[in-house]
């Protein structure tokens, strides 16, 4: 099937990758300015400031960007030339770039760094004969050859990212002043301690064109090339992890790489994986070098040198066992815009433990906040909570149900997290002190709710929660006063937006207007009278809502929900709780009413 | 068709994207040795060397790497936090975040970076909140609101790709020491000078999972978010090109940007562009503010805040006209890895004109290279060459045949761009000048001909003509030897590998066996003996090729493809143009038979 399937399904932002060649250059002209970019051949170069022995040039088909403009720089390349979409360089635009670096420093030779492709090879050879030939100019080719998914034979190995290590290794030793045969001979030295293998869980396709293959899903190909070609081998696999332990085996194989060896490793982005999925494939690569009981000395992971969008991945290493010069070369900065390392390259070895940072947990919370209740009054508010929480757990499928109207549809669930917990730590809570209370409440709400709606009803919580550990009474008013401004602090919702503000504003105007009443006579009856008459409003004004338009949420942003009409599941959260907390209390002082009085 | 179409057949290299970000964290800390990682709660640090007065610390959910961590580092962010896949941060690893700054710097007050998302808003508020009541850090929240997309409303405009500038201008600010406060009131109005939009040709999707919308080929979602929400509209356009200046407008007329106006200009990745789209997409957009005339003053193309792999990309714009000094703070040096600017970052009017390279042309050729023959013998060596070409391109379709057996099938239409040059500039070659001929035959195969097989001929047409250049009499036996030494520079092929060098070390062999005769007798009657001798051998030899293993070429490293019993089309295009050119010879011997006897 998925080999049948038509290719042509293929999205494009811009058609005819061939043509857009040359925008990019004019684009990377505009982006980079301290480039001299010949888009028509081309060629890019960095005037050398300083006149160095030997200038690096580099080089090959496009389709790799940011290889290889994005490793010019000081430290790396002096200046690189592209062919058309993986074809190799015109001997006639490498040419141009030699002429480029000879005119900004006549003495200079120059080293070409080339990988491993038989038309590259030969044009930049051209180039290099041309250059002696005509101009004089010392010029050397270097051919970098690190393809370990195949034995090379006559031809040599496919040049692949290992090429990154021999133009940061030299573009470093080139800025000492090393001689052009000093550098041609650590080359090959480099080149002989560096194996490449590539994977991949699909081709790659010019903009505009077919892709070059097609898997199926579940289907890897191993020893994939920088071009598109197919792999040395197609492998069915539930994952690639597997597939990381054949490609370092062979890579150790190909280097003879044993034990208490030192290597470099780059983990190279063929192009569009993200970058979870390539952190990932990094920590397989590196944990199975663990076990080899390899020592991985620097590690780099990005997007170095693609094969255009191939979603896949080349694992590169550097045995730098008997040079760990090689490594202090690595580590030295340039300025070249791809280069991840600089700063941030240190040995592996020199890892730091982070130190453990404490979050407070419900233990940690101070039980004996603000002014205490009696153990009457304490059983009387566990049994409210209970009541609340249990109404909650029997209204989730219905708060669901009004949330996927016009929100995400979770409304019941986040919300059930909250009461699932409070039912479960209710002994524990520090009933005889409300404003503790209400701190372990926030808590629950942001430990266990979670995403917004959590984190403003911790808001609300612990504004209520503050001020009533400061306050010399159980100043509810003054509680959900504090609780609204700390929540609008970091919401722009304000009174009739249709959110779960609404009903709580409600019930803070009644608080507020009886609040001389319930200070001066803080009994059971003022407050079921209060909570009475608050509860009323709550309705009227959830009602209301239904009629506004929704400012906040999903249906303020995604055009085909309409919220009018409709009702606000925040709101209608509020409203629930805050009867349930209504009726609860009400038992709570039929229960109580011989007894003591209750005040809350 | 698109919208039914199987979700299904997703690649992956790895499933379950949501358990994948522990492992991403922890391969960022192989990666990352200075950072401190706290993998579980997707908390990066980087403790800081210096005591500034403020730390930034930014975050938000996962699937926008490098975002955030990518922009840690001296003169960007101290720390970084993030939620799982597209989730907001929970407030408990905000916390963590804060309280890790505050142990390496006690006095530092913290600014937390946030974008405009209802769940992070509220989430690092509800960690101030905590951070200020549990441990009297000073600490405060920015919210960033750049997408014009929309209109915004009362919740505000989401937080897009505008974020860096924030973190970009600010961190170099809190560098220089600057109070909270005041980075609080330049944020903001940072913020009031920013503008991005979002346009993407697909959805992206978490690994292993199914994307979240689907567009036809040929459609475009503009206004797009982060987070693979739906955009603002749906536009359907044959490419994206036209949307650029869409886009533009809406951001301009958002900021009131107007002719002349100065601003710093960043082209994001959504994901998963080619570098050679996203350069191109650079390019359109610069040139349709060029036409505005409006000022670009900085310009950012790469991968900064991505929505997973979707194929799409931002255009974001900070409007600077008033505030030159902000553009100094985006120039300064940071060592944060994903930050690009720094060394390559400077004025666009900057951009200096590139000094024009000259390359040869055919104009160019010294026309009196070596020894020189008469007039007679000239014609007839413009008859031989137009022979050969005529001939070549008698074959092309053969050419290809043989080559598509084992080969890239496009050896007789490379061969003929050579053949159809040659007869163009016939009448312009220096026929009496043998060197000078090869020279500019040289030439014709670098342009025309181009790829491997170009420059192989290339390089032996140059080797033969220097050895010509410069011997006193027309020894044929030697420029063919240095002919062959010259390619082989760059081949490692040999006699027998079966490739283009057999049937000319097989002339070469025979002329170097009567090469005496040759140089002492140099008349038609030696040359035609000498000639048909090698002739036979080429054919034998090109037979005795069909029965061994390819060693180079496509034959060589794709195992389907079986070379034995199969001729190679390189090596049987020499024998072609080889027996045309003997032919020939004898054509011109049989005419001049009469004449004054010509020698070659």
């Amino acid at each position: 099937m998925a080999e049948d399937k038509t290719k042509t399904d293929e999205k494009y932002l811009l058609k005819n990758g061939r043509v857009l060649l040359k925008e990019m250059f004019d684009g990377l002209a505009y982006s980079y300015p301290v480039f001299d970019v010949y888009a028509e051949s081309r060629v890019v170069g960095f005037r050398p400031k300083n006149q160095y022995k030997v200038n690096l040039l580099g080089g090959g088909g496009s389709g790799h960007e940011p290889y290889p403009f994005g490793y010019i720089g000081d430290g790396m390349l002096s200046a690189s030339v592209s062919g058309h979409v993986f074809t190799c360089c015109s001997s006639l635009n490498i040419y141009q770039a030699i002429k480029y670096l000879n005119n900004y420093n006549r003495n200079a030779a120059i080293l070409l760094i080339v990988a491993n492709y038989t038309g590259d090879v030969f044009n930049f050879g051209l180039a290099c004969e041309k250059a002696k030939k005509l101009d004089n100019i010392n010029v050397a080719e270097l051919v970098v050859a690190d393809d370990c998914s195949r034995p090379g034979g006559k031809v040599g190995k496919r040049g692949m990212c290992g090429l990154l290590y021999v133009i940061k290794i030299l573009g470093a030793m080139a800025r000492q002043n090393t001689s052009l045969e000093e550098l041609l001979s650590v080359g090959k030295e480099i080149n002989n301690k560096l194996a490449s293998l590539g994977i991949s869980a699909s081709s790659c396709n010019t903009p505009g064109e077919d892709p070059s293959f097609l898997l199926q899903r579940g289907e890897y190909e191993f020893g994939v090339g920088l071009h598109g070609e197919a792999g040395t081998s197609r492998i069915k696999a539930s994952d690639v992890k597997g597939l990381i332990h054949l490609a370092v085996d062979k890579i150790c194989g190909t280097l003879r790489i044993k034990e208490s060896s030192t290597i470099c490793l780059i983990v190279n982005n063929l192009g569009t994986v993200s970058h979870i999925e390539l952190g990932a494939l990094a920590k397989y690569t590196k944990e199975y070098f663990n076990e080899l009981k390899i020592n991985v000395n620097r590690m780099f992971v990005g997007t170095f040198i693609v094969s255009l969008n191939m979603y896949g991945f080349q694992i590169s290493v550097l045995d730098v066992s008997n040079n760990p010069e090689w490594v202090d070369f690595i580590d030295e900065e340039t300025s070249a815009f791809a280069w991840p390392g600089n700063n941030m390259s240190v040995k592996l070895t020199n890892k730091r433990n982070p130190a453990v940072i404490e979050i407070p947990t419900m233990d940690q919370i101070t039980p004996n906040l603000g002014v205490s209740i009696s153990e009457i009054n304490a059983s009387a508010l566990k049994y409210i909570l209970k009541s609340v929480a249990e109404v909650l757990l029997q209204n989730v499928e219905y708060l669901n149900k009004l949330d996927q109207e016009i929100g995400d549809g979770d409304n019941g669930s986040t919300i059930s997290r909250f009461a699932s917990e409070l039912l479960v730590v209710l002994d524990r809570l520090p009933l005889t002190h409300p404003a503790s209370v209400l701190d372990s409440l926030a808590l629950i709400c942001e430990d266990k709710m979670g995403g917004a709606s959590g984190a403003l009803y911790s808001l609300l919580l612990t504004g209520a929660a503050g001020y009533l550990a400061s306050a010399d009474q159980l100043d509810w008013t003054g509680a959900l006063g504090r609780a609204l401004e700390t929540a609008m602090r970091y919401s722009s919702a304000r009174k009739g937006d249709k959110t779960m503000f609404d009903p709580i504003i409600a019930v803070h105007e009644v608080f507020r207007e009886n609040n001389e009443q319930l200070l001066a006579n803080p009994n059971p009856g003022v407050y079921a009278g209060v909570l009475s008459k608050a509860l009323r409003k709550v309705k009227n004004v959830c009602n209301a809502l239904r009629e506004i338009k929704a400012e906040f949420g999903k249906a303020s942003y995604v055009e085909s929900v309409t919220s009018v009409g409709k009702m606000d599941a925040g709101a209608h959260g509020v409203a629930l709780w805050f009867e349930a907390l209504c009726t609860a209390y009400a038992d709570t002082c039929t229960a109580c009413e011989s007894k003591t009085p209750h005040t809350m």
